[in-house]
């Protein structure tokens, strides 16, 4: 259940603390759940022989396929009330087992869903329907390799189920990286990525997954769907569109061509902090419309910038960082330094390990610890959870204020 | 017939004078065609007097309607053999307008065909059927105006009609443009850009249709469509990218949202000289992959070089440019030049107006002139046609090869 690595999930005694800090929570956390206690039916269909290899029936990794990791999800584990426990998870290794376990299921009225990472916050990895005998929960991690490399064109093909580490792992010795770094990415992979539009956490520039696909293979129930491999293509709307962001609900994604880029060298980051928020915005929307391309442009307001340990002051933090894989950062950050300045900005320079850095590295491991707290919290009964959202530049001063007197 | 200003068509002299460079093309060049000769029949239908006022039915009109500028369109005009003339021709000024008239051919058995600049090189304005009794040429360039300008988050709401001349008019006086230029420029429209995909001419960023769309209102036999405005989105398959290269099949866009930029105020341009075409190729690709960013980065082989004036003496000739709206992009153009003298450019910098200049303006200059020189060759017998392609970097060599070998 929760997110994550088991052994990073506050304990009880933490749980406790957290909860202390808030008025109207529970006095002790809630248990965490137990496999044995949510009463696993037996599987309503058998895999054929061809099949069983493929296939797990223990209820431990059927109940790890039933739901994400959104709060709704976190939530329902904690009352014992998961969504609908998968009959079967598959663990294919190859995209013809995905074809012959797509080929049984449709003949035997077994709901297919794959499923990825299983990080999904938006019910992508549940089956919510009422028409089919059974569920097979088709687990794609098994298929974790890149399977081609080409070096000069920067460009790899990658199986649908490697995790983001794994897939990082596996370009670091070309000296070439995805750079697609969405909030989950531990616990998700290539193929959800694709499947849900996911988004990177960098500030310009190419980010999100929809930017770096060339092409991919995806098992349909009619049959295979392979795209072109074309650097660009303006001839009839994209196939790839389709299946970007389409949730699984369209096929199940093998393996992509993704482009790739070469590893940055040159980092250089620094933070500012500003008295007026709206002045931050001001700076923050001067530096996205410049040509300058932060890699990071994050502004913190004072609450945020006080958790994460980046100002204690009630000052917003505007943290910047700068990569490169060709050539030192150094002018672009000074002229990005200078832009938000001319917008009320204190910067405050400092050797390595100074404030500055701290602020970045802080809010760094906030971000990253941020869903553990968010489930520990959840086991004191309080409901804590990061939302996105996206504006036009004009609207953003009152979202801002909505957001606050509500 | 044929492409652009007419007073731009090369005249009998000339055409004549560029087939004599040619062996095999005709002596004189054939007569250009008229549409008292086409023979057109009055229209199989009558609009409803609600819609007389936007309609018309004169044959010139008509003529003018039937066909795209693909070479096959320039051939088929000089033959005087066009495509199904469109009974109709109507110029609406509004979107209701849009939707009565297709409301109107819906229920008469009339196709619609949606008309911009008329550029498409695709037969997108033509009529292929034969399910119809009728055909409505569909022409949006009375709906040529800039709706809502926001200067904040540099955005513009623009009629589907509007040529890209019209519209970065109608940006300038607030300092933004759309900086989107395919080569038909001068004869297509926005709406035209987004139903066909249309790519624009800057080398790095930026350039495609694609990436200028925030959202757009589309006129459909079952309805009107609108998305929904948002600077980013990962929520499902993005409904703007269905209508994105439709070609008109699905409806009718009126307008839509575009993303826009500060005009460029600091440009910077060289060119430089390879003996090597394999070695430009490989400064193309650094050039390609660094984070330099060239607005242009476009490599003439001897023959282009030679045609435009650019090199005489068997030299591959690379153009750059850089842009910005920010700060000055000598620097960057500076580095460019080393990374391509690094693979083997020559480099020979010189004031204003000197070659360097020269070869960039000569060669857009011959950009912009070639299709009024395709249809005066096509007028001597002659098939000159350009193509596009993509490819990646490992098959370019290859490609080249396989181009000049046949």
């Amino acid at each position: 259940w929760g997110w994550g690595w088991e052994s990073a999930h506050p304990d009880d005694a933490e749980c406790t603390a957290m909860g202390a800090l808030l008025p109207g929570t529970l006095a002790r956390p809630l248990p965490v759940p137990r496999v044995a206690d949510l009463g696993i039916e037996a599987p309503a269909v058998q895999a054929p022989p061809s099949l069983a290899r493929l296939i797990s029936t223990d209820p431990a990794d059927r109940a790890a396929h039933a739901m994400g990791k959104a709060y709704r999800d976190v939530a329902r584990a904690l009352r014992g009330r998961p969504g609908r426990i998968p009959d079967l998870v598959a663990f294919p290794t190859r995209e013809s087992e995905v074809t012959d376990l797509l080929d049984w299921a449709g003949g035997h009225g077994v709901a297919v869903v794959p499923f990825g990472g299983g990080s999904s916050v938006v019910g992508g990895v549940e089956y919510r329907g009422d028409r089919h005998r059974a569920v097979l929960s088709l687990d794609l991690t098994r298929m974790d390799r890149v399977l081609e490399v080409e070096s000069a064109g920067r460009a790899a093909r990658i199986q649908a189920g490697t995790l983001g580490p794994g897939l990082e792992n596996q370009l670091r010795p070309h000296g070439l990286t995805l750079r697609h770094f969405p909030q989950s990415f531990e616990f998700s992979t290539l193929g959800g990525w694709l499947a849900t539009r996911a988004g990177g956490h960098y500030a310009t520039g190419r980010t999100h997954i929809d930017d770096f696909v060339q092409s991919m293979r995806v098992v349909t129930p009619a049959g295979t769907s392979e795209s072109w491999r074309l650097p660009a293509s303006g001839a009839g709307p994209s196939p790839d569109r389709l299946f970007l962001g389409s949730e699984g609900t369209l096929g199940i994604i093998t393996e992509a061509w993704v482009r790739l880029q070469a590893r940055p060298v040159h980092k250089a980051s620094a933070s500012l902090a500003f008295t007026d928020f709206g002045a931050a915005l001001e700076a923050v929307r001067a530096l996205a419309q410049s040509d300058l391309a932060p890699a990071n442009c994050r502004l913190l307001d004072s609450g945020e910038a006080a958790l994460a340990g980046a100002a204690q002051d009630g000052s917003a933090v505007l943290v910047l960082g700068f990569e490169s894989a060709d050539a030192p950062v150094d002018s672009r950050l000074a002229q990005a330094v200078d832009l938000a300045r001319s917008h009320g900005g204190r910067y405050e320079p400092s050797g390595a390990g100074a404030p500055a850095d701290e602020a970045v590295r802080a809010w760094r491991s906030a971000f990253l610890r941020m869903p553990y707290l968010r489930d520990g919290l959840a086991r004191m009964g309080a409901v804590a959870e990061t939302f996105e959202t996206a504006a036009t530049w004009d609207r953003v001063p009152a979202l801002v204020e909505d957001v606050r007197s509500t």
